[in-house]
């Protein structure tokens, strides 16, 4: 009874998938704070020319250049996994499935897209690249891909992500990353902060607004972003292009794809390349999943909003509770995110794409019993998708239906055992969305006239 | 170009490989405390017969159980690596290969063996297991094993390793298992510590001595051990196995292989199956490379001497620095040991296997090379093998000799970023061998009149 199914080096894709030429209407564009649309020229100064273009591509495939593939050969293919374990402790007729993401040296699916957008920059010359980092995943991810490239990473990590996890921090360090607790003096966003709370603990929009900065300001630094952005999800389309192959390997075929969903790229990733399937009228549904503390989909507005929490962004049509919303300290802290994707939010507005949220402490109780099942032990974010898996499995056990249930193990939970051990003490709490009234968050949606 | 040889789920080794059929001499047995050896029968009380059979067993190849072989795929076969990128920084002609142990769901070699002690105990109608772990890497893999057979799993964790590496601890618990900061109140050993130190902070000695004394005194519960022994290498040849099939696929072969060596269970399963060739006139060295700060196999005694501090084990032939002998508070925690598999120990005195020494700094400097070339950030422990595949590839560059290299990466250092900080912070010591004369130890061994 197999329980990987395995890919060879030479079967990883050669191209990735650009759902936009299968989408029924093209993504918005960004607009500026008047209201018009943002040209790709206005982002040349924090982005690689070859970036930009796939961020506005309508090309079905787009190449992925052979230096890249061969610094995912490092972990990719990643191995599919068929749960068995897992379908026999929960005494289902369903089969489970996972894509086994955290098997990147960074732990998780970000690699995927740290390495492509090092490399296209190295290409434009660029010899240094700036980010923020909340708890690390994607500092870190970013900090391997650069140094591989022989560039230097500078990455802002909010400070009191800085001390509370200083492993991501020392992972960092590891590959060669030079890394500070935001704010900093080094920015002028970050001294305006400190001027006027010097003892700030810092925040993802601060550390935005410092990493656009410095890419903004030096002409040999650019900017670089984990999630959001369309040709971030583009570069993850590389984990639902492999399940495909491996699905056909396997002679099997989703009936629901789950990921956890916070900017979109994880989601995007898996599910994307089997929206092609479904657009061509094969029944799949995909399903994103999010906190109840962080309900951008499921509860959030469809209107346009910064990026950011500063409101240095331009203004995107997005699914937002608000851009100024700051989710309560859940552990998951790579769905803790106002706003999601503009090709995730169309998607789900056009009923194309489900979501769902889940809240804190269910998505734990999963996470422990995949762990004590199949062994890997997920991230928090992961065990969201988890949860909603283990949910249909139960579901299918009422019913007698023996679906086949496919989710992203998008990283492991190594550096997250902090967390595990609140859950096991009793001490994690559901942390529901805080805002009483969700018509409250209207209020803070920027007036947009769009042109 | 390759950089992962894989092998299918079909392909993991039907058989263990038992080296004692090809050693020119038979090991000796285990001696009481008087001189005479020790029946397998004396161990019956906390080994179940199964085990103490492989114990013993002169048979070279001994099956695998189709259930345990089940469990290895959940990470097996593991893949070997080429090290085209390091051996790209280095400039060496030489090939350097890895097999990548890390990926096991504890993250290292270890569950090879934990996983068939479970099984093998399981089968002789146990419940229960015991015992004793440092920094955890051991107790966290007996933990994942023993629940996958729904067994029930008691760690002591040395007392300072509970406090200073909660993380390994939170591991245990999420498979299930129950951790003790060592000394407990729960044993007669341990209440004798406590009521002589109330603050003692523990150590590996005392810990056995707790677990062991639950095995014995209970019908339920048997003792299981995570090096040294002889069934523990046999388990671990599995990597050793796997791995000549994936030299055979590259259409290569090892002139040298590294491992490093605290118990010998990492050495042993990496380089055993190759010794298979060796002894048929095959030309591979085989090295097991320990830290300088506990130079068994350099500079140790070949005696008779204890397996524990406490003197409570049989007394066995080996290389040894002192049971008593406490080493230097290196990183590398899993070399941290006095003594050495009884058939490395005889293997080296013959000459047919090599050992070499290396200081702190220099294998955190390995590692970091390591970790900036390949992404994986190695283990401590592991970094010992990297430092010496990397001066072997130094050397080749000096002489032009195209060799093949191959060690094992027998773990990640996820839960050892705290090591790598103080490397970079310049915090680290080499920590050398602290008795100044290698004599004294001499006196520290037991009057053994060998029968």
């Amino acid at each position: 009874m197999e329980t990987k199914i395995l890919l060879g080096e030479k079967e990883i894709p050669t191209h990735w998938y650009n759902i936009v030429a299968d989408m029924p209407n093209p993504p918005p564009p960004p607009l500026g704070p008047d209201g018009s649309p943002i040209g790709p020229d206005a982002l040349t100064a924090i982005f690689p020319h070859a970036l930009i273009e796939q961020e506005v591509s309508g090309d079905r495939w787009i190449a992925i250049p052979e230096e890249i593939r061969e610094i995912y050969q490092l972990w990719r293919p990643s191995p599919l996994y068929r749960a068995h374990r897992l379908e026999r402790d929960l005494g289902t007729p369903a089969k489970i499935y996972y894509k086994n993401e955290s098997v990147s040296p960074a732990g998780s699916h970000k690699p995927n897209t740290a390495v492509a957008q090092a490399w296209y920059n190295k290409q434009e010359g660029i010899t240094r690249l700036s980010t923020e980092t909340g708890a690390g995943q994607w500092g870190s991810s970013l900090a391997m891909a650069g140094n591989m490239f022989g560039m230097e990473v500078r990455v802002y990590m909010v400070k009191v992500s800085y001390h509370q996890k200083p492993f991501r921090r020392s992972m960092m360090q590891t590959w060669g990353a030079e890394v500070f607790a935001s704010p900093t003096n080094q920015t002028e966003a970050g001294r305006r902060v400190l001027k006027e709370h010097p003892n700030s603990s810092g925040s993802l929009g601060i550390a935005i607004s410092e990493a656009v900065e410095e890419a903004a300001s030096r002409k040999d630094t650019n900017y670089s972003l984990g999630s959001v952005l369309n040709h971030v999800l583009l570069h993850q389309t590389i984990i639902g292009l492999e399940a495909k192959k491996q699905f056909e390997k396997a002679g099997d075929y989703p009936d629901v794809i789950l990921a956890s969903c916070g900017g979109g790229s994880n989601f995007g990733g898996v599910a994307f390349p089997f929206f092609a399937d479904k657009a061509a009228g094969k029944s799949v549904r995909l399903v994103a999943v999010e906190p109840t503390s962080c309900p951008t989909l499921t509860r959030g507005h469809y209107a346009h909003d910064f990026g950011d929490t500063a409101g240095l962004t331009p203004l995107m049509l997005q699914y937002t509770l608000g851009h100024d919303f700051v989710p309560p300290g859940i552990h998951a802290g790579g769905l803790r995110y106002h706003g999601d994707s503009v090709l995730v939010s169309q998607l789900c507005k056009e009923g194309l794409v489900e979501a769902v949220a889940v809240p804190q402490l269910g998505t734990f109780e999963a996470g422990a019993m995949f762990a004590r099942a199949e062994g890997i032990i997920p991230a928090p974010e992961t065990n969201h998708a988890i949860r909603t898996a283990i949910d249909e499995a139960l579901q299918c056990k009422q019913t007698g239906e023996p679906k086949t249930i496919f989710f992203n193990l998008s990283g492991h939970g190594h550096f997250d055992m902090a967390a595990y051990d609140q859950y096991f003490d009793g001490e994690l709490e559901d942390c529901d969305y805080p805002r009483e009234d969700i018509e409250a968050a209207l209020e803070h949606l920027p007036k947009v006239a769009v042109g």
